[in-house]
């Protein structure tokens, strides 16, 4: 039995999974939320326990990582987290390595999410495709060639902030119109919070009439219900992803876009206006096809199972 | 001896060169302008002739094309081309093979002119790199892990019509605001034109009063000599191309980018706007530089001489 160990370090969550090398079903599994006040000692602690009572003593032969933020993917060293302090310059893979005695190797979420979507879910058999993921951020991961494409420096694949309306709102990244400014769900929020004069009924009644507690995912079910500005808010970040997927699709031209995270389940219409605005925004000529994830939130867990089977491999090879 | 024969389509010229194999100067080097009426038949004529001129009889080992225009780079059949009638469904690769009982490779002229860089020019000793060309169109090629990337139909690379300008004047492609729309010369002459009345001194002397004779050419060289119109015109143009390849940058994150074409002849200011732009538009982490070619304007049929030696390997291997 050769025993594959998957780590997610999701920024809220942590998730962790043991699988056999081969096979497509967890023998173990489980879901932690980050502490409130989690830093990157903590979730290492808390990954650590949770990595030890999957395996039950048995030593694994590989561990694949997904992590929630730049990571040299060639070395295993962590550059930060956007949303968990302390995580500057940590080599995890080296970490892990030593703590277990086995290989181990780390990518961003993106680029894993990737991976095992290709490997094992909306992406099979497409030898080139673009995965994104749209929830509180807008990411992306590339396999060309049947391979993850991850850039010079592992910075392939940043969609979210392609500049789609020069003349739009200023996001934290400091450009103006970037997709993710448009289309995440916490910018979502903001724009509908800060045109709550002109929100309807249905918002209000949805967030018992406080404006703080807009989500993307209120957002989201009030433009399904009706809600005007919801619906203008929804939309317009469909469009700007639109524009990004099309340019992409002129720049690239993978044969599938994969979409995930959490905004991609905003309704039919949502979709629409995605597939209508890339298929406008692409030369005539460049076709494609945009469809959601097979593996929801467990992508990143499978793509990490992948990772790490890859140097199972060598793993068998060598002994 | 093992002779190379390289062509370049070029819509409105034509080039042919022949090289021995691994040599970096041409033996023999011919140059014609296409005929004013041209179709894809006299074209194919002239090359026919231009080849036998310069083998003088000897067979080469391998014939190598670049194309203005799409083109199935795994088949050697030309879809069409935008300035000369009658090439709709070329098979030219087997035309050339059938005619010279040699292999021929086919591809667009911005996929060979990046291979030519790459193996010959700015590009060398570089594993992933984007070639831009700006002159009468906007056109990239890619190369990704030392190698050609063409996309799933070979359309990748297509730069020219990125939206980076959603708002801004609709292009030939039915687009608002693309790079090419900005950026190239036949479409920065047109916008001078368009404004021919805020039009300064500089550029009427440049034309003798006569709006119709601007061209791209002269709307750089009034920029230098410091006309208003011309610089607001060329430098939104370089806006533009920056715009798009800072986006590039994050997206599919190369080392490096290498501009050819003759609008990148428009002096020091056009492509200090362009880097900087790029830069301010690429995310703080993606680092890049942007470099002129080095081979002109005979990139192409360079690329068309690298093309060819990749048959060439695998003829000698066989034989």
């Amino acid at each position: 039995m050769t025993l594959i160990v998957a780590l997610d370090f999701g920024g809220t969550k942590l998730a962790a999974g043991v699988v056999n090398a081969g096979a497509r079903e967890w023998l173990h599994y489980e879901r932690r939320l980050s502490p409130p006040n989690a830093d990157a000692k903590t979730d290492l602690e808390i990954m650590r326990s949770l990595i030890h009572s999957l395996v039950q003593g048995a030593k694994p032969a590989a561990i694949g990582v997904s992590f929630g933020g730049p990571v040299d993917a060639t070395t295993g060293v962590v550059r930060l987290s956007h949303h968990v302090p302390g995580w500057e310059n940590i080599p995890l893979g080296k970490l892990l390595e030593e703590e277990f005695g086995v290989p181990a190797k780390v990518d961003n979420d993106a680029n894993v999410a990737a991976l095992g979507e290709h490997r094992f879910g909306a992406g099979k058999g497409y030898e080139s495709l673009f995965y994104i993921t749209i929830s509180t951020g807008v990411g992306g991961g590339w396999i060309l060639n049947g391979k993850p494409w991850r850039g010079t420096e592992g910075m392939a694949g940043e969609i979210g902030h392609m500049v789609v309306d020069p003349q739009g709102s200023v996001c934290l990244c400091g450009k103006q119109g970037c997709v993710e400014r448009l289309a995440s769900g916490p910018y979502m929020a903001q724009e509908v919070q800060e045109n709550w004069q002109r929100g309807g009924k249905i918002l209000r009644e949805l967030v018992g009439g406080n404006w703080e507690l807009v989500t993307g995912k209120i957002v989201s079910e009030a433009a399904i219900m009706g809600d005007e500005l919801a619906q203008e808010v929804l939309y317009r970040g469909a469009w700007g992803l639109g524009v990004g997927i099309g340019n992409v699709a002129n720049l690239v031209n993978p044969q599938r876009f994969v979409l995930g995270g959490s905004v991609t389940k905003a309704g039919e219409k949502w979709w629409e206006v995605v597939r209508k605005t890339a298929q406008k925004t692409a030369l005539p000529e460049v076709s494609f096809d945009i469809v959601p994830a097979a593996l929801g939130d467990d992508a990143p867990l499978w793509g990490a199972v992948a990772l790490a089977e890859t140097n199972c491999e060598v793993v068998e090879k060598a002994g």
